[in-house]
């Protein structure tokens, strides 16, 4: 059982998760990138028209440690699961493509479906997540997100469990794998089966 | 378990569902919203230019007589959990806004993501479920699909579920959904969290 985390501080009671991955730069000028899913008010989803972010990250990542020196960062929406998947797996060799930033000292990624430059503006540090509002103050828009797709959903519900094999187990990781796994084969196309290949692979050899 | 569904004849190996709304016309003029899941190519999804849709109405269902009759219909991908959640539950009083479509005689509904009317122009009618292909004939767009929300595809699976009460019985059902529930709670807003309520009262009741 997934532990129900209570909606913090800086989250207004009528918002919601919105998952996706989010750049910031290592101290050495690298780009580094990670899954996340900060809230955003839902008077904003309905309009499209997203104006603040609050991000959780873990206080020991490294997402943390570079919002808490650069105050600032890129969240992407994207349909893409396969780069999910290689994102939260650490499967790729190389960053993907990107462009820099327009108002933050950051990066935006080339392939995603909306992307959101932020600058935290407030932050509550003291606890093992972080809890950081940020205002947003640069949006891109590339290609459209077409939809529901449930194998696309099935790969992020997994990128998630791979994450959390350490508080699950292996067994129970395993089990809930195997349940997605027939929504990929059933919905997907061939990035989602990739992308829960690749899955599969690192909790085996997790 | 789902049963896996073979991938109809009609679709290609590189494809994926989309799922979303169908709009046909009743023989009375009335219309009629479905949820539906139509297959769509994969290179197409990349590109976000949807030219065929595969279509798999029961063969029992007012959606599938309907298109025997016209011929056509309006595909929706819509963000709104809750509207999908009324549409499956049947807890609208009347359909959903919807104006004219443009080249089909049928219906586009206002509060849509993007929508696409087609004309059905091969069908298998010998199978329990019909398999339909058919053309892109006009696109709409309507205000962005932000990205992926966990709590939204929990309604989307609820709701599938909440179609399959006849073949996994109401324990199972429950089981699930109350799995489903979690993410829910965890990651939805308002609109998610009254969709997954009205699912819930509409397993219960049946």
């Amino acid at each position: 059982m997934l532990v129900v985390a209570s909606r913090p501080g800086f989250v207004e009671p009528a918002a919601m998760i919105l998952e996706g991955l989010v750049t910031t730069i290592a101290p050495d000028g690298r780009l580094h990138v990670a899954a996340m899913g900060p809230w955003i008010a839902d008077d904003e989803r309905a309009t499209g028209r997203i104006t603040r972010l609050v991000l959780r990250p873990f206080a020991t990542s490294q997402t943390a440690e570079h919002f808490a020196r650069t105050g600032c960062g890129v969240f992407h929406a994207t349909d893409d699961a396969l780069l999910v998947a290689q994102v939260v797996t650490g499967a790729r060799a190389a960053p993907p493509p990107s462009r820099p930033a327009t108002a933050v000292a950051g990066r935006v990624l080339d392939d995603a479906c909306r992307a959101w430059e932020f600058a935290v503006d407030r932050a509550d540090r003291s606890q093992e997540r972080h809890e950081l509002s940020a205002r947003v103050v640069a949006e891109h828009a590339g290609r459209p997100f077409l939809g529901f797709n449930r194998a696309a959903h099935a790969v992020v519900e997994g990128a998630i469990l791979a994450t959390r094999v350490h508080l699950l187990g292996d067994a129970e990781v395993g089990r809930r794998l195997e349940d997605l796994r027939v929504l990929v084969d059933k919905t997907g196309g061939p990035r989602e089966r990739e992308a829960f290949a690749l899955l599969e692979a690192f909790v085996r050899g997790g």
